[in-house]
């Protein structure tokens, strides 16, 4: 049986519990508390040399590393990963916009707040990187204002990886008062079938 | 044709650039000068809300951001994305890496130094991001060191991605001494058929 190794309460490591969730994957959760460094420990280490969860092993001792890559990885012939050329280009586009502009300020700034408990020590840090997650939460909210979903009008692996940090992004501070389209597509997700919460993903 | 809009010695505008000569892909190169802050403008945000370059237009009005996506986009059918599922994620966990724990502070870093001359400026900023970037290329370093390309024995777009920024690293301040296999690897990627230089695939 697949092995997620993961946190919970992690987005990163909600994403694929989510897939495999909606894709009748069955999977067993272990728990990794990265507040103890318990990511950064040599056993550890020798399964993900970036120190970094979640982990999906996929079989004993066969690691993949990379919540997005697991994404694709696991909707691979699915509906949530479409088979055309340029629906899939799209699916990407929003997996690495995820990464890059989307992640390392809001899941970062919520981690701060929310599990870390860091938010005095990190303010002028969280002050610099607040306008970075407004700015792609407003890339979202353009996109969802003409587009049921990211990437077209079907629910794809790019909804799961954006909705694993946005649905917590006001556990970060962030106010989605001003995004109605992005607030629309939250619930829309939330409404697929098989969808869980974040606990529940965790709880496996 | 194919109009890649980009800044000539930007890493993530020579992915795509890079991909598309050792693929026959014939593409028309136009510059937007970041500095000048050419993809800020309102008529380059109409085409890309998140105003970052590259970006690929794949005919004319119809856009596609990220540059590993259009890596993914552009190598599917081709040698350089393999069809074997677990091969594909690993690929897939290269791109991924190299956006999160890779570019943000090697190409930052490079880009402060070389192209913004802004080094003094960020000087604190570096410190802090500088050990990230090493950690980066000891992830790589363990990786090549027991194998020729990232995602296994045979050069994909996981190479042309990594290559992007680590073959520039020293620009930004980055030894590469202590990293033989990093080095060896750079040899062999920069060997391939087809293979241009970051100013030659600008250059059209």
């Amino acid at each position: 049986m697949i092995v997620l190794h993961g946190y919970t309460g992690s987005g990163n490591c909600y994403k694929p519990a989510l897939a495999m969730r909606q894709l009748g994957v069955d999977y067993q959760w272990r728990e990794v508390d990265i507040l103890k460094g318990e990511s950064r420990t040599a056993a550890f280490l020798a399964k993900n040399a970036n120190g970094r969860i979640p982990l999906l092993e996929v079989e004993p001792g066969r690691y993949l590393a990379e919540s997005n890559a697991m994404l694709c990885y696991l909707a691979e012939g699915s509906a949530l990963l479409p088979v055309d050329r340029w629906a899939r280009a799209k699916v990407f586009e929003w997996l690495f916009f995820e990464q890059y502009s989307h992640e390392p300020f809001i899941a970062t700034i919520r981690f701060w707040v929310a599990i870390q408990k860091s938010a005095e020590a990190q303010a002028a840090k969280i002050a610099e990187m607040r306008p970075k997650g407004y700015a792609a939460l407003g890339v979202m909210e353009a996109r969802l204002a003409t587009s049921a979903f990211l990437a077209g009008d079907r629910y794809t692996i790019a909804d799961i990886a954006l909705y694993a940090y946005t649905h917590v992004a006001d556990e970060g501070g962030f106010d989605l008062a001003g995004y109605p389209a992005l607030r629309g597509w939250l619930a829309r997700v939330a409404a697929q079938p098989g969808h869980v919460t974040m606990a529940e993903a965790a709880a496996r």
